[in-house]
C-alpha cells in the first residue's frame, strides 16, 4: 500500500485516455503543471529512496523537470536535466544518447554536459512517464558514458502494459513508480493491484 | 536592497561570460538546476507580488519551469509552460505566439493550451532570463489571446542593457527582476546598483 494513491485519482479525474493507449495528463503534469502534487510526488520518491545516498537527480526536458526538481528540493541535491537539442551557448564535451519517441514519432539526440555527471555520481532518474523505456533507456546510456552508478529511477506514471519497466530491471536497475496502469477500457484507466483487476 | 545578493554571488561564482554578451548559467539554473536557489527565488517572487491575487503562473519550457514551479508552490496556484514544439497529444484549440530566439536565432511558435488560460485568470509571468525580451513578449501576446489579466513578470536574471526589460514596460507590464546586470567587462559582471557602476 505504498502507492501514491494522490496520484491515480488525479489520472482517473483529469486524466484522458486517447486512442493508441495515449493517457494525456496535460492538466495537471504535461502542460499545466500542480506543483503541490508535484511536490508531493518528490516526497514519495524521497521516501522510497531514502536509504540511499544520492548526489544526483537526473531527467530530460521538459516534462521531468517538474517532478525531478521537487524531489532534489527535499533531498537538497542538484537536478540535470538532458537536453534535446543542442543549444548554442553548449559547447565542450557531451555525453549524448539516441532516443525515439513513439508518441512524437521523431529520433531526438538527448546530451549532458560531461561538467554535470561524473564517476562520483550516485544517480537517481526521475521522469514524469514510463511507456517504452527509450527516454529512461537514453538516461542510463548516458550515465554508463560518465561512469556514473544509478541509484535508481523513480517515474511518475507506468504503462506496465508497454516494454519499458521490462527494458529497466533486463538493465538490473531499481525501477520504482508511483502509479502503474495495467490497462485501458475506453475511457477508463485500470491501475495494476485495482480489486477489478485481481 | 530588495535585491536577492544570493542569486548575484552565484552568477559571479559560476556563471560564464562568453563571447556576445552571453551569460552562461548552466551551472544552476539552465542544465543543472540548483532547487535550493530556485525555491529561495520563488520565495523573493511570493514576497514581491503578495498584494496580489494571482491564479496563475505562466512560463515557457524548459528553463523557465524551475523558478516558475516554486513560486506556484509556495502560492498553491498552478503552472502552465508554454510549448515550443506542437506536441502529438496537443489537439484541440491553441493560443500561439511567435518567438525569435537570438541566442538559438531561431524563430519558435510557442503555445498554450486554451482550456488553461482564460479571462478569469490573474497570471504572472515567470522566466529564467530577459535579454530581447521575445519570450516574454510571446506570453504576453498569448495572455492578451486568453483575455488573461496580466499582474507582472517576474525574472531570475534581467540583462538591463538589452532592449527586453524597456519592451515590457512599454506593454504597461509590472517587471520585477532578482539580478540585473548592467554589463559585463571581460569575465566580470557588473550588476544595476554595484558601487563601482555608481
Amino acid at each position: 500500500m505504498d502507492k501514491l494513491k494522490l496520484l491515480e485519482e488525479r489520472i482517473r479525474e483529469d486524466g484522458l485516455v486517447l486512442s493508441g493507449d495515449v493517457l494525456k495528463v496535460n492538466q495537471f503534469l504535461n502542460h499545466q503543471i500542480d506543483p503541490d502534487l508535484m511536490y508531493a510526488l518528490g516526497q514519495e520518491f524521497v521516501r522510497l529512496y531514502k536509504e540511499e545516498s544520492i548526489t544526483k537527480i537526473l531527467t530530460v526536458e521538459s516534462s521531468g523537470i517538474a517532478p525531478a526538481i521537487m524531489t532534489g528540493l527535499i533531498m537538497h541535491v542538484p537536478v540535470v536535466f538532458a537536453k534535446k537539442q543542442k543549444s548554442a551557448t553548449l559547447d565542450g564535451g557531451l555525453y549524448t544518447a539516441k532516443v525515439y519517441s513513439y508518441t512524437k514519432k521523431v529520433e531526438n539526440t538527448i546530451s549532458v554536459d560531461e561538467k554535470f555527471l561524473n564517476a562520483n555520481d550516485n544517480v537517481l532518474i526521475i521522469d514524469d512517464f514510463l511507456a517504452n523505456g527509450q527516454a529512461v533507456n537514453g538516461l542510463l546510456d548516458i550515465c554508463e558514458l560518465a561512469k556514473a552508478q544509478v541509484i535508481g529511477v523513480g517515474i511518475a506514471i507506468e504503462k506496465s502494459f508497454q516494454t519499458g519497466a521490462e527494458l529497466i530491471k533486463k538493465r538490473g536497475v531499481r525501477l520504482e513508480s508511483l502509479a502503474r496502469i495495467s490497462s485501458f477500457e475506453g475511457e477508463k484507466v485500470h491501475f495494476a493491484g485495482d480489486a477489478e483487476n485481481d
